[in-house]
């Protein structure tokens, strides 16, 4: 049994019930006479009073548990009604399993975020990171959950590719230990799984992936990391709207449930945002997503430049991350899908509408984040494409498979990639990537 | 709706109901009265049979309905108790959404899976490899389920490290398209999460990793790439009993659920088996697992020597594929688990026993394939670690995080490995493991 289960029966525990826990323990508290420990075991951030009483104190064994040793114990669950915690468990046997050295860098006193990222093979013993991890779990189970009950087949992208993704220099390049070609030819870590899944969803209708993703770009900001969690959805017979919607939906499902399954982690975390968290999960839940054009984006961006950094906002201007902020805080005031981006800031491989301007693209911005999705219809019309790839100058014949695609029966796909661990920020209220995933690569830096 | 949804609700179908479908056209035959298309969605193998009638047919688009091609259609269930299906669909609107050109690869006459393997982007049209994928994919979500529901956390171990893993000259090497350090020192593609998963395993008791895991092996075996999916899990407070334990019913419970989630398929999988397949899997769902010593494997080992290539069979070899073959096929006639290794071909991490010669460790090995799952309890006494490392010549300073866990209210772990596509191979029955991932990676080759 789980800590967790136990807080989740309380309303039926009775007194004087067995109950046998493994943990790690929180503090060591008390005198000679009556010890109070708390546990916790990792399924949730709640912890167990353990009572300890009479002889077992005497058992030098006690004096020598600190913060951080883990125990195997086993006692009596006593009903405290009018105590803070509702019950407490009287230790009636207890087995110390690993002690911990004096250097043990996490205490009781507040360490900072900064210090812990340093130690991210220690830092999931505190309270914070034990939250952010049980909620990224849950998480990635929902949204594993939601596809699989929405008929979509999950689908394994190949990691290692011959295509360079989407444009030059982004990519980590893989050789062998001799810096030879291990593949006979360049081999890149794949940016998007996307091309390679549109090919399955010529087969499957709905497919998903959720595998880590790999950018070379050399960006030090809280919001990027070189390797991350990205789920993309490709789906045959869908187009934007029906995109749009899909995306919504997932999000929405996946942090309802996650606010269900966690309650006390995500009300901690509320409490670290000044409790407006959970309020602002709830109305995103609650509310109807906003769409906005691109061109009506920018009229709005346009009457506010002088708050920008980058206030040249003409047709054609890729959104950067304080416009998309402010679309985002201020505009929606909550998530918000701007759609029908200028095709030249778009990938060759978005749909074109008929303006001959602009593609039947959407990214989806959250708030203090900016973009946690983007998405579009694929181009289905083969010359096209063609013309496409020769405009930016992406050489074909590495394409030749996917144009292919179009001549074979093609059902026009459309999709999105999620940045899992910008939802993971989402959804926590974290405000660096750093600490959305156990241990995080970034430019010049690789820790374990 | 899909097609499989429609074939799991035949019992209860109803003349003159309305549905509409979406999918791919798998034959189209008949004549200018009266036309059966049969139609695939990809939800299962299973195809509907469209009834096209009267005008529709004059109309010219259906001549050109040819294997591959896409449609929209809708029309009402027409019974046909006496029929070889049950029902058919009497089609009353049709769209095609995309036709094939000539030159399309996948054609109604027999193609040999090696060519098939040419075309990773096409050949999932297949009924073989649309079963595979089924049953690909409910694996995944099953094992996914598995340890959901036994208290397991889901754990991103980092796929760029800086570890090279167990030993040298097998990983990949990650750098910048200049070839330079992108993090500024050697970094590498794990072979493994094991080792950052069980810091996670001292906070959360029961992890699991789902990731794409590397091998820069030279090997050009049916049951090796260089690129392949394992799932890690690692448990505090296990033992190798519990740990085994685990690995049986992981791996029956997935079994068991997806051939019930896919009976069709598994079906026509056993029907490429002579039959054998599913009593195979059904054997081993309902038995229990055998357990064997390696010293007594190997007394068995020595009395057949005459049929093994290797034949020098003393305490300390590490088993070939044939061995494990024959334990499996032969010996066992089903899964079979090898338990205490010796030490020195096993890593440094393993628990080492009180013989002082081996390890806390097992393999399970599985008839056609060998090795499925390796695992063990891993060592806790810190100096035993630092020792070990020291025999093999490995440097310490790398690992030290990971000796440190040892010092910091360790509470012993055990977990195990298990190779998927090599299950995915087990429970659909082919022999070539490039044919259990879409887009396989072996060493020289790497398609799109």
């Amino acid at each position: 049994m789980t800590i967790k289960q136990l807080f989740l029966e309380k309303e039926q525990l009775k007194s004087m019930t067995d109950y046998q826990f493994e943990g790690w323990v929180v503090s060591n508290r008390g005198n000679d006479k009556i010890r109070f420990i708390t546990l916790n075991d990792g399924s949730t951030i709640d912890n167990l009073q353990l009572v300890i009483k009479g002889e077992m104190i005497k058992n030098k064994l006690v004096d020598e548990i600190s913060l951080g040793s883990s125990l195997k114990i086993k006692g009596k669950i006593n009903l405290t009604p009018s105590a803070q915690q509702p019950f407490e468990l009287v230790v009636e046997f207890l087995e110390v399993i690993g002690n911990v050295d004096e250097d043990f860098p996490i205490q009781k006193k507040e360490t900072s975020i900064e210090f812990l990222r340093e130690i991210p093979h220690l830092r999931n013993r505190t309270k914070l990171f034990k939250a952010i991890t049980l909620v990224r779990n849950s998480l990635l189970f929902e949204i594993h959950k939601y596809f699989q009950e929405h008929e979509f087949i999950n689908f394994a992208a190949p990691i290692i590719t011959s295509n360079d993704g989407e444009g030059a220099g982004e990519t980590l390049l893989v050789n062998d230990e001799t810096k030879n070609y291990f593949f006979k030819q360049k081999a890149f870590l794949g940016v998007t799984g996307q091309l390679h899944g549109e090919s399955y969803a010529q087969a499957f209708k709905r497919i998903y992936t959720f595998a880590p993703t790999f950018r070379a770009e050399n960006s030090h900001t809280s919001r990027h990391l070189a390797e991350f969690w990205m789920i993309e959805p490709e789906m045959a017979f869908f187009n934007l709207d029906q995109t749009i919607h899909l995306a919504d939906d997932l999000l929405k499902t996946a942090i309802r449930n996650t606010t269900k399954n966690y309650p006390a982690e995500m009300q901690f975390l509320d409490s670290l945002q000044d409790n407006k968290l959970l309020p602002t999960l709830d109305k995103f839940i609650n509310t109807k997503l906003q769409v906005i054009d691109y061109a009506d984006a920018l009229k709005i961006l346009e009457k506010h430049k002088d708050i920008f950094e980058e206030k040249d906002l003409y047709f054609g201007v890729d959104l950067a991350s304080e416009h998309e902020k402010f679309l985002s805080n201020e505009v929606a005031k909550g998530p918000i899908a701007v759609i029908n981006y200028p095709k030249d800031i778009k990938a060759f491989y978005m749909k074109q509408n008929a303006d001959g301007k602009t593609v039947a693209a959407f990214d989806l911005l959250v708030p203090g984040i900016g973009e946690l999705i983007g998405g579009s219809e694929r181009e289905n019309n083969y010359s096209k494409l063609v013309s496409r790839l020769k405009e930016l100058n992406i050489s074909q014949e590495p394409l030749q498979w996917y144009l292919d695609l179009r001549r074979f029966g093609y059902a026009p796909t459309s999709g999105f990639g999620v940045g899992f661990e910008r939802l993971v920020m989402y959804v926590t209220g974290i405000s660096n990537i750093r600490d959305a995933i156990p241990f995080p690569r970034v430019p010049g830096q690789i820790k374990m």
